[in-house]
């Protein structure tokens, strides 16, 4: 049973509409970052809110002792955006439980997971009045937007965030009851790609057939983003890709994975994507190129018979270890630059990206993090990767050269990203069980 | 010079917000066409605003007598969609005065070229007491949408509109001060083309990789409407297009046709399309596959990392002489559904269409209105045709058993459909003694 504070809490962290991507959004930001301060001063942290050129980044550390080790719990307060909204059963920033699960934007990714570590502390606190370890909480507001304050920030307090173990809790369990580490993560490019032609929109009975359609353009230059069977054609895409070792493909291979069941959590009747591959390997050791969104032109009730004057689309590629996102970004502008004809204009920008991740977890504090996971779940945690991006990861690895421990609450239909977001109530429980038997582990090492 | 009572018409008729394809506005269609009932009650005709399923079609009659001539002048009240709103200077439902150009939505197309006729009538019985003519007016509110209850109002009222002759000015000049009578309109058929994957938006990362994008299926898809030289490449698309007559082209070789003026009207560096063909020939002569609009995922601010869960696209298809809308809308269903893969769903939706249209106006009420154009403008009008479709042209030309003379008062550069359109005071003035002439001419063939 979650005690009703504990709920309390979650309800008004997830109350924030706290979406980076949207400026008009920057109070709730500021709000959500002061919320989150006030609660680690009544868990007695020294705790503050630093301005950044964006939203402010919360850096906490409880009593500090020198003889126990020092843990750094990474987290973010920002939020997806929510469209389509129609979508939404309910306010997306108006949590309600639906059975069993807390529903609202953030409730996995990544409000929950953060909170359990929060909350975890201060159950902690509360039966033996201190904790074992030196905990620092770094919650940023940028995370899905690429971070591009953080790394300036790090630099800045790196004396401030000397530690021995980096936890992240933004991933996910295996499967339901089954934990995991994951180990690797994929990186990602975005970019944005407009085509521009007429001045204006035109009457496409007045000019159609004469002057080139934007749209048309568009769709002629995304299709060729992939051949018949899939692969990306953009020259030298997979250039740098570090095939996954025979080891760890092995070790995927014991997985209790279901294909079904990922055809079932996406809605879809089968998986689709590079035929030589494991639907796996697709998603963990190999890079994709996918339309996040098309904008152009008459998209209202009934017809509007014209030439867009422009079009655009949204595009991100997930990318696998040893694929730079500058570099990927540079050779997909250039490609499409090479395809669109002269009759239009043709605009790629790249808007952020993130590294790829690959983290060596066999090591003494990775050993007490298993033996945490093992406890609480009642079974030791599988080594995965995961096919999302946490560009902030790789940050924190070159950064403080500790090899983050990525010990994910969420679970696969929590639909983190999309409408109706959840996290489950036994996943807070276990998560704050977790949080405070990890630091006992810590402590130990 | 204009006077001012026209001018109060003219923007009293612009200012209601008459869009037919947007169902909120129907309040607007019929206050818009009892205004219309109401000026032609104040010239003395028998009018009406009859009900259909649609917005009501205005018809009025002026006094009758056996021993005249019977001509019909057909418009519509109805006005394309605004979007996109920003690139409006001002709110396109509050007509003004730019320099000597009428700006508002409908300011061309058709509001301004069918006043000309109601002011004609009223400048006429202001100055005799009588019209040398029995004047029908048939103005609708379902032009833009493809006049879906039009059919059936004319088979109704099949012996009121019983006439000598068709008026319908919704077309353009061969340029400034340069008359013409259009024989040659394209056809349309409108589809809608939806992919449906996942149940709802998925997260990039956790699911790219492993199952089908409907953004990139569906570019997939509308990339293959053309090949690499802008033929369209449905199957059977061109089997039954009607050459353009060895005469008929060797007349438009005649006109004072400007590429270069046509592409700054466009506001391109260079035109497009099929090469085997003349500019003008592609727009009067050939058929096109226009996408209209585009929608998938996130479109906002930022980027949103998702696999949509549907992408939705709106395509027009111009036609020309015999190609016939609902079997090209079938072929072009038939080959999407061909392309399509099995891992998203597709569903085209054939929206309306229009037939094709070639007139003779090689008729004594040709000769008619061929001498009022030399008179008002000083110089006999070409024979034309243009490239957009207006399907109730081919419908009266085979429910009233007569050939319409199309007699265009709009400029290429009026931005009918587009943003910011105008009408020139000075058509307005020619278009108001045209009218009055081509009824003169009229009875005395």
């Amino acid at each position: 049973m979650i005690p009703p504070s504990q709920l309390e809490d979650f309800f008004s962290y997830l109350r924030f509409p706290s979406i980076s991507a949207n400026p008009e959004r920057r109070e709730a930001m500021t709000a959500c970052a002061q919320w989150l301060v006030r609660k680690l001063h009544q868990l007695g942290f020294a705790a503050a809110a630093h301005p950044t050129g964006g939203p402010p980044v919360v850096l906490a550390r409880s009593s500090f002792s020198r003889a126990r080790k020092t843990v750094l719990v990474y987290g973010h307060y920002d939020v997806q955006p929510v469209d389509p909204l129609p979508l939404w059963h309910r306010d997306p920033f108006d949590p309600y439980l639906d059975g069993d699960k807390v529903v609202a934007r953030g409730a996995t990714d990544n409000k929950g997971q953060t909170l359990c570590h929060l909350l975890g502390a201060e159950a902690t606190l509360q039966a033996r009045g201190e904790l074992p370890v030196n905990l620092l909480f770094l919650i940023e507001g940028e995370e899905e937007i690429g971070s591009p304050h953080l790394a300036a920030f790090l630099e800045q307090h790196a004396a401030e965030l000397a530690c021995d173990a980096i936890v992240v809790s933004d991933t996910s369990m295996a499967g339901p009851g089954h934990p995991a580490i994951t180990c690797g993560l994929r990186g990602i490019a975005c970019l944005e790609v407009k085509i521009s032609g007429p001045k204006t929109d035109l009457h496409s009975g007045m000019f159609g057939g004469a002057v080139a359609n934007p749209a048309t353009e568009l769709v002629r230059l995304l299709a060729r983003l992939h051949d018949a069977s899939g692969v990306i054609t953009v020259p030298g895409f997979y250039d740098e890709v570090l095939p996954v070792s025979a080891g760890e493909r092995a070790g995927w291979q014991e997985l209790p994975y279901d294909a079904q069941a990922m055809a079932g959590a996406a809605g879809v009747q089968k998986l689709a994507g590079e035929r030589k591959f494991t639907p796996l390997e697709r998603l963990w050791g190999r890079p994709t190129a996918e339309i996040n969104g098309l904008t152009s032109g008459y998209q209202g009730a009934g017809s509007k018979t014209i030439i867009p004057h422009e079009a655009s689309a949204k595009l991100s590629f997930r990318l696998v270890p040893k694929q730079q996102p500058e570099l990927i970004a540079a050779r997909i502008q250039e490609y499409l630059h090479s395809l669109c004809p002269e009759t239009v204009r043709l605009v790629v920008t790249y808007d952020h990206g993130g590294e790829p991740f690959l983290a060596d977890v066999h090591t003494p504090m990775g050993q007490a993090a298993r033996s945490a996971l093992a406890e609480v779940f009642g079974r030791p945690p599988v080594f995965i990767r995961e096919g999302l991006s946490i560009p902030i990861v790789s940050l924190l690895q070159r950064m403080l050269k500790k090899d983050p421990l990525l010990i994910g609450l969420g679970m696969a239909d929590c639909n983190a990203h999309g409408p109706n977001e959840t996290f489950p109530l036994e996943q807070l429980e276990k998560g704050i069980r977790l949080s405070q038997v990890l630091m006992e582990r810590f402590a130990r090492v």
